[in-house]
């Protein structure tokens, strides 16, 4: 079940300058940045009510961040839902008949366990699916 | 100041089959459907922890939602904030050099008064305001 939006992520070029932007939109500096070497981006956090914003920054040519970009420009990127048991879950939408891109959940950034699945099983809408980690 | 993520806006070709995949996805049944004349959209709305989900299909072809979709695909259109007090926000955020949609709030969709702010002064992300109407 999918507990509440856990966070968004927004594609931009330059992240320092798009920290400023969002600072004066937000209200508030970001919290922290953090750099996720196997996803090639630099990422940038905001939070408001209960959901966070996550800038990212494309830090490789080949990345995921980079090649959105190129074909939609800057923009928003992905919705990340919370989920309680990230498997279970998993299990669910599989027999839903949604694309999951992975067999199993990858370590993502701020201490969260992840799966994506495919926006072509969700209107064009990437969507991840995020455990925080007890440990 | 934003108080919380209030909704996301999808932007989807087929409303009724968006509904259906959402439904599968989220868990639930869309609470709402509302037609917005003057935007030229039908929506469907679900809820996730404090955020609204607003799945919106256009109903006229040159509505924003249809030019989004020619230019860009279904996927993600906007992202809304819950605010106070909305004309206070849009002269801070005018005063901060964002460019607004609207000199004025207008009527919205869910009981709501309105400002866009233009994607060009946030990194591609188009970003509502949203007050709750209080009468």
């Amino acid at each position: 079940m999918m507990k509440k939006v856990e966070h968004l992520g927004f594609a931009v070029s330059d992240i320092r300058a798009a920290e400023q932007t969002f600072a004066r939109l937000l209200g508030q500096q970001a919290y922290k940045f953090e750099s996720v070497e196997r996803e090639g981006v630099t990422t940038a956090f905001f939070q408001v009510g209960e959901t966070k914003i996550e800038l990212l920054e494309s830090t490789r040519s080949d990345s995921a961040i980079s090649k959105f970009i190129a074909k939609k420009g800057e923009g928003m990127h992905h919705i990340a839902f919370d989920v309680e048991d990230i498997e279970a879950e998993m299990t669910r939408l599989r027999a839903e008949g949604f694309e999951l891109l992975h067999d199993h959940p990858l370590d993502g950034a701020d201490n969260k366990r992840i799966c994506f699945i495919h926006p072509r099983s969700t209107h064009g809408v990437l969507v991840e699916l995020c455990e925080e980690k007890k440990d």
